[in-house]
């Protein structure tokens, strides 16, 4: 936790605010903090600043907080994610927040395992977790939004050419065509399938979306290895 | 599992092999293989190519295996990592050999907990594991080689110069200094600090060997990912 994320409910005036829950352990167990402490805040969808700690208690800690410095800037990215398995999806949260991915769609594919849909960590408030450890490892507190959409064809044909419009449109594919391109400016749109990869078909139905297959190098990497991989070489 | 990798223990003859363990579970369960199928294989240290599975039983599969190709090239690195928390060196060790890294060195750093050192993680026979599903995963046959250093001031003072010398050093570091470069071509020694980064003594060792500090913008990623996100960047 490089910092901590306040609620709108944890405040109780324009500049104080009392945290409890797993907040309150870390500043007890992992900062060992003490009343006078001074902590880097932020408040999730707002500011970022410091907080002094004005005392902390068993039950609770109450915070003097001064929010005076924006978040940093968010990748001008939308990603679509073929829906990866339970345990590597919460990983997958945390790094699409804290690298900072402003949008995530969650995504059908032929070969996402249709039992993955049913996780828990599929429900907004667990994702909602995942996001906001994300931004406290990262330092920022803009929620990403995150969309799922659970039938392929109709997002790809009908939603998809809006949402991609005005940006670059690159499909992550092994395969016979060209490199992904690095340090770019302008506004993507990424898709990353699944394990084993995107089908044929969907290759060429996201090309009709206008995202142009793209590829790595000839190594398989997990797809939460190839998620931060590909953003590090396209931003 | 995307390659099937082979020991030299597994081969009864020169294009015979018979596999056990973990790997007879994989074909069984997850490849639900048949005799007849064909399989991509490797050679730990050697070449890969193809097998045809001439049977496959309970307790053993028999393979008739012909390698002719060389492994994918690894990265002109050498990657210095603060000994991370044993959960995430399990993966970390997956991801440097998936992503080709044939030289990593564990070392020690102020804001390493002593405690990470006794896990038994760092048993050669785990680390080859976790090396071996990275291989597998990735597709490459070439074990990277794994240095542990439980003593940061002899290693850097006395063995890093020799280590990195002929090669561009970095260090990444957060903080008012260049950026990580990008799409390099020749050898690069880098070290990446622990959860909390290297103390500024630390720095001050590592670029008395040679190793200029870089960062790669104001975000805070975990170990993990940035591990890849430099990785990702440089190559």
């Amino acid at each position: 936790m490089n910092l901590l994320l306040l609620e709108d409910s944890d405040f109780v005036a324009a500049d104080r605010a009392i945290v409890r829950d797993r907040r309150l352990v870390h500043l007890h167990e992992v900062h060992q903090a003490q009343s006078g402490d001074s902590l880097r805040v932020g408040r999730i969808d707002g500011l970022m600043g410091q907080a002094r700690l004005l005392r902390l208690e068993a039950a609770e800690a109450e915070l003097q907080v001064r929010l005076d410095q924006p978040p940093p800037a968010k990748l001008p990215l939308t990603l679509l994610l073929a829906l990866p398995r339970p345990k590597m999806l919460k990983r997958i949260l945390q790094t699409v927040a804290s690298m900072g991915v402003p949008r995530l769609v969650l995504l059908n594919s032929y070969r996402v395992e249709k039992s993955f849909w049913q996780t828990p960590f599929l429900h907004p408030a667990e994702i909602r977790e995942q996001l906001i450890l994300g931004l406290e490892q990262a330092r920022d507190t803009q929620l990403p939004e995150v969309i799922i959409e659970k039938r392929f064809k109709p997002f790809v044909e009908d939603r998809l050419p809006q949402l991609a419009s005005g940006s670059l449109g690159l499909v992550a594919h092994p395969g016979d065509h060209g490199a992904c391109p690095r340090a770019l400016a302008q506004p993507v749109t990424l898709a990353i399938g699944p394990e084993g990869g995107w089908i044929p078909y969907e290759v060429d139905k996201l090309a009709e979306a206008g995202l142009a297959p793209v590829q790595l190098g000839e190594r398989i990497l997990r797809v939460e290895t190839a998620v931060t991989a590909l953003l590090a070489r396209l931003f």
